[in-house]
């Protein structure tokens, strides 16, 4: 019944970009695993507070732990039959126990009790699991290129124009950065999220019928997870540390989405100062042999795609009527698939990073492509400091001259009688740096550009305890 | 290698949303299925055309068609050598051809030509075979109620508050009219989405070399798969057409949630004026052994919830640079998730209508409620007519009155000395509307509301040939 | 009290691209306008089916119509005192007419009644008088240069990589295509939008009470305005239709946002097919004086940015509970800012169409730029079509050599002995296509480029009047 | 020319919803203000490190701060002469002063040196002054209804349906805890804000030319606002820190929302459990005198309508190509108006709750509604914990019984043989509670809600230092 191919699937997530170990942690019989498990946690409490003897707590524990444990294709049977899903696990359990256990099953606990605290649980698993490895990867596939690139010249670049220069190593120590901002974020955010086990409503209603300090017992059957409980909860958990959470994965992959962009952008054949890497076998179109296409960095991009809109789900989710109304019934069963495709995303993104080829001569080249006129900040700065009133203006009038005569914008610059008392003024430095192009100089100008990238490589490998 | 518990899926549509009949038309191996349909569509044009004799054509068409075609297990085990998938697809074929047959599979064609042309078959199926007869079945149960409640009073409710008197078949009657339209707009824009055959970047430049009359060649292609080519195409179809189509499907699951939003409502307990059905063996609550949740509802509403948000993938992939860029990789992939979701949810919605409880008392009762207050917009407008210049004003402060004193609204309105001329205007059909409140005059202040809950039913059977 | 600066607001709409025109049909004030224009309206109706006289109908005429009507100060200074917005209205009218025809003043009317037409009235005004002449604007930029640039080579870029040739003016046609689709589309859709007077909850109950054929009367009022009425309604009209119009709305600006974004990259410096025109007295940057940046494509990109979010709001507004909920108050006012940056767009974007220089020799340099490896895919064509049984993993090696080697990919394929026997059996224009690289042959390798663009160029100018 | 009334405004921010304290701080003007401060701010830094002297600092100063500054309008002046926003500021200031500290005026700044700092700055100062005062109020609100109604006896809702009973104080206690944690992370995420003076590409390449030190040059005149810089920025900052704050922005709406539509539910007149003041004065339709419209709920769900899709346009802008493209030009602009809806949901939200009516004997009496169903849970737990081994099954079936037989579920059970040995094992405390329904029990079975409504409202005033 439950055995198909996985081509019968409708969801990508569950054939193209189907993984074993996302799989494991994300998939449906790993969420019964987890839910079975708080029906552990909860008989383990019972029995340490005397409630049920070792004998009982065996039993209820064999059911809901091990190889012989129940299995998602009989809780599925059973909620055929009685159309709701807990009830059939707690059944399921109750089943395969004796009649003195069984009233044990599940006692005090409403649904949410045990698939929130599940939900908590294992979303906090893929995070450390799954999606914090691959994002690591990633960072320490940037940091790599900060380091290594960290003078390699390469032209600024704003509104898609020529802006004045940095090195390939600064614009990734950006991304270094911002994901190592996000990757905090992620861990920090990830050991908020808190389960429940307060009851139908959240007053601990059916708790306090049996214990004086129901709120201590929710404590007890939670930390057999490593779970906290939430300050207060409804049937639910309230939902905003669970949006924090999701919605840093989203910056995260937006992260990764730009620097695909960016990837994307330098690998085109007129800018060229990137490669992606290219299997001898693969095939990159099926009618033009030729083609080499960027299609891991398109499918990071693609996958921000799925997942940035599918926040919204989340947003929708936030609002639950009263003690909880049910139209989260099916939206929250999709939080996991976001999981999925960052994982795929931050795996994809990093093995693109490792195998990209960075082409320096190229970088250079396109450096020089604007005849000087990427210089027109630094001399309209050293003759506004040596006192020109409108310099700004001034060498805005002498980049148009330059453009149309086809002259570096240097030459112009010298040319120009109005300019000459201000050279005189200019000290070595300043002049050094702005005549020297095409040659070499624009190295000269490009800040502290190396320095920061090499400073920010060093920080984030030492704060995340990359090697 | 592919065969897996759906357990291990992650995306909930391929476990428990599962659906024989969408995942035949929704699924992977279908889409696989629809491609190969394109690549023997093309051979039976070269055929046609002299390009391949019949035997060469036998062997392809075997290769993509019947009970030995190639599977979606090659195809896949293909792509992980050579990365690309409409090359391995190609490339099953041909391996199963002679050296003489083998050149002219796929020949001329781009990958989109086959994957655009396969989504526009899929889906126009789909959208037959899956969604309108789940719609119809709907829009059907609907029609039903809005005859057999015409009659039935109902209080009307704006901004939650009573407000005047409709019939239950009135408010049914809208959504008739709302998904009846939808309906049809389905059925229009599933008739316009477009396929394409001309070849890398649109321009025919491949089927040029061979052919004087490539737009024709196109044409009688896509023919055999029932489509259209689009104007004009890049390497990709224009996308506003399938957007317009999916718009419609997100508008129709919208409709179906704001019914859903409106039975929940009129299904709590102290308004009580609906029921949905619940089976002997159903449980409502794994704590609470006396819930009956509308979960059926809860769920049409939160298909929506996962499916709306989801639109903004397509908004984002109608974006793709000049001939087209490859960031839509992935996320093309999930449309037919929309498509699944949907006919689940009118699959819901119409089993949930169809076992409905009309509570006709609650209904009668809960109009009761407001001790006549809710004749105030008679009352005022009878007055304007007969002359007075304030009427509104007046009206709401007797309300008012009533409402402290506890008493009938209209029983304030007939001791008040100042209106006392108006009476004696009053025609005899506006006095007994408006005095004979509790008992059942309501029944009269209903405008034409039965008569137009029977017409719309009426027009709607007729225009959708629904029995 | 509302004269204010306009640097005191918070919308960019109502400051930076604030606009006369915009305003005269989008701002509140215009909205109060149209109203009134409603309450006129009914005054008509209820004059020529005698329910007041002329005398009164002139008075009522007067304060909703001319340059002594209600003016937005006085409607707002009056629902300050009384919290209801369309009461204040009506009470404004009241108190400039006598006691005879204030009773008649928005008699049976329920504020969305005045509402809901008066939105359909005054987005049918908008959609006319300022959008659509703006998207022909746009619409006719485009045709010229799908016209001009018709033969003018450029290479066809498919995942930013080189693919095969097209010309310039095909791909303007694709979004002439596009861009005319929508434009006929939104003239229908505006057609289609419906407006309502069937009181407060759909059912004419109030109307019911003075007249027989209560949607007769309806129908009258909204003809005053050009309006037709919804099949059905509640309080409010059915949402569906304004939000295919506005979808679509949506739509186009999608498609200005794909073409600004193909131009943008197409005017970055290493590219250089396109630029965008600039001032003589035009600043690009504050600090670099050379900077010439794309910015009317870059808000062109960014409006859409904006608006495509914001129709999120309208599949919100698209669920009212029961006859009509109030949480679309404050949303449903946003409604107008989607069209102003629309218009805004097609302007920006028009312009900028107008004024762009499209760089020929760049484009012949850009398409020489691969060393002829854009024609692997005719080289692959002609051997398949002589008979080679893999033609397309030939090639694919060929190109893999061509490039280590840095030779041309036709010589790497005339000197290589497997393919000697195709050579043979080549046509001549096969071979005078594939040979004649770099110098001028990619121009034979352009499929129907050309024709295709004048072509559709040609229809669209009929099809919407353009000269 | 920029004088103009309000009501040709489009957006509703600048009409209807226009405030002066908003306006202050989230307009254009003030944001001009704050560009200008960002100018002074460089002159400070400049004097102070001695580039230029006192009296050139005197002349900027006055030229971007106090009574005789540049204004809004000549800025917009400039800027329509020469097209860039930011020269024009500069071009303005410059005007003012002499020749001598013409050139110091805007030196190595580039425009998002500007932008960003000001927005961090004017963002910083609208949370602090005018977001966080009304989430204040509101929470200050919903903590004395959580204290005054902490007995105050309501059946939990779950489903729309009848659950367990909690307390009123008890339910408004969850929000207090969600809205609380929302202002600590507001207040958290704003002081993470972070500007930038790194230059054109964020390399500092313009300030290295003048100082060794740039990083501490940057932080120096950033900490003239009480800003930070950001760890590392290209031409603009790092988009996440901004995006956090306004997303948990947003989560503050989703939790107003979330409220409004509790309280517009049971403000139905069949539940009217509570109500919203309404002023003597005050219309609720402009045809039912009789309406009372809970419109401030209303108003605060449609504002979260109207922000919650407009967040996307911050994921949209999270992607910027290089060291910046320009597609954030006009979206950029919007964020303040999420901040001026929060501000006035806030406002609304607060007003309301303080002005709202708990009616306690509604609450009690829909509390007896279900004829003790609601102590089916109870119920069953003791029975299982007396042994019974089928125990929620069990009554499960008593509650269909009791429904049918419109019988009190406790005589059902009472008179159940089956169920006798249970009875005789039962504790006082678990009989007195499932017997004494309807009278005054359920009172017993609310868990610890009272106590926890208590606890959860004083620490949250103490948190937050509240009184």
């Amino acid at each position: 019944m439950s055995e198909f191919s996985r081509f019968k699937a409708i969801s990508p997530l569950d054939f193209r970009y189907w993984d074993r170990d996302a799989s494991s942690l994300l998939s449906e019989e790993y969420f019964i695993i987890r839910k079975l498990y708080v029906e552990f946690a909860l008989a383990t409490v019972l029995c340490r507070r005397g409630l049920i003897d070792k004998a009982a707590f065996d039993e209820i524990a064999a059911a809901c732990f091990g190889a012989s444990a129940v299995t998602a294709e009989e809780v599925y049977e059973e909620e055929r039959r009685i159309g709701h899903d807990i009830r059939a696990l707690a059944n399921c359990i109750q089943r395969r126990v004796s009649d003195r256990a069984k009233p044990y099953v599940h006692l005090m606990a409403t649904s949410q009790d045990i698939i929130d605290t599940a939900n908590a649980s294992r979303y906090w698993q893929a995070i450390q699991n799954l999606l914090l490895p691959r994002l690591l990867e990633l960072e320490s596939a940037l940091i790599t290129i900060a380091e290594r690139e960290a003078e390699t010249l390469q032209i600024g670049r704003t509104h898609g124009q020529h802006a004045v220069p940095i090195t390939f190593g600064f614009a990734m120590a950006g991304y270094v950065s911002r994901l190592g901002n996000c990757i905090e974020e992620i861990k920090a955010l990830a050991s908020r999220i808190r389960g429940k086990f307060s009851g139908a409503v959240g007053a601990y209603n059916a708790l306090k019928l049996l214990f004086d300090d129901p709120e201590v017992v929710e404590s007890e059957v939670l930390a057999e997870l490593g779970i906290k409980p939430a300050e207060h909860s409804t049937q639910i958990v309230q939902p905003e540390a669970l949006m924090r959470l999701l919605h840093e994965v989203v910056l995260a992959m937006g992260i990764m989405a730009n620097l695909a962009d960016d990837m994307r952008n330098l690998s085109r054949p007129e800018i060229a100062e990137v490669g992606e890497a290219f299997g001898p076998d693969q095939v990159g179109s099926s009618t033009m042999p030729h083609k080499r296409n960027p299609i891991h960095f398109e499918r990071v991009k693609s996958f921000w795609k799925i997942v940035m809109p599918r926040y919204t789900t989340l947003f929708l989710d936030q609002l639950s009527e009263h003690q909880r109304d049910g139209t989260n019934l099916a939206s929250s069963r999709t939080y996991p698939e976001a999981l999925g495709y960052a994982t795929f995303a931050a795996h994809e993104a990093a093995q693109a990073m490792r195998g990209l080829s960075v082409y320096r001569e190229k970088c250079q080249k396109n450096l020089e492509l604007s005849r000087g006129s990427i210089m027109a900040e630094p001399l309209y700065v050293s003759l506004a400091v040596h006192g020109h009133p409108d310099a700004h203006e001034k060498v805005r009038q002498l980049t148009l001259k330059a453009e149309r005569s086809k002259n570096m914008l240097m030459e112009i610059a010298e040319a120009d009688p109005e300019l000459k008392p201000y050279w005189e003024k200019m000290t070595a430095r300043q002049e050094g740096l702005l005549f020297s192009l095409p040659s070499l100089s624009p190295s000269l100008y490009t800040g502290i550009a190396a320095g920061k990238a090499r400073k920010i490589a060093a920080e984030w490998k030492e704060k995340l305890g990359l090697k």
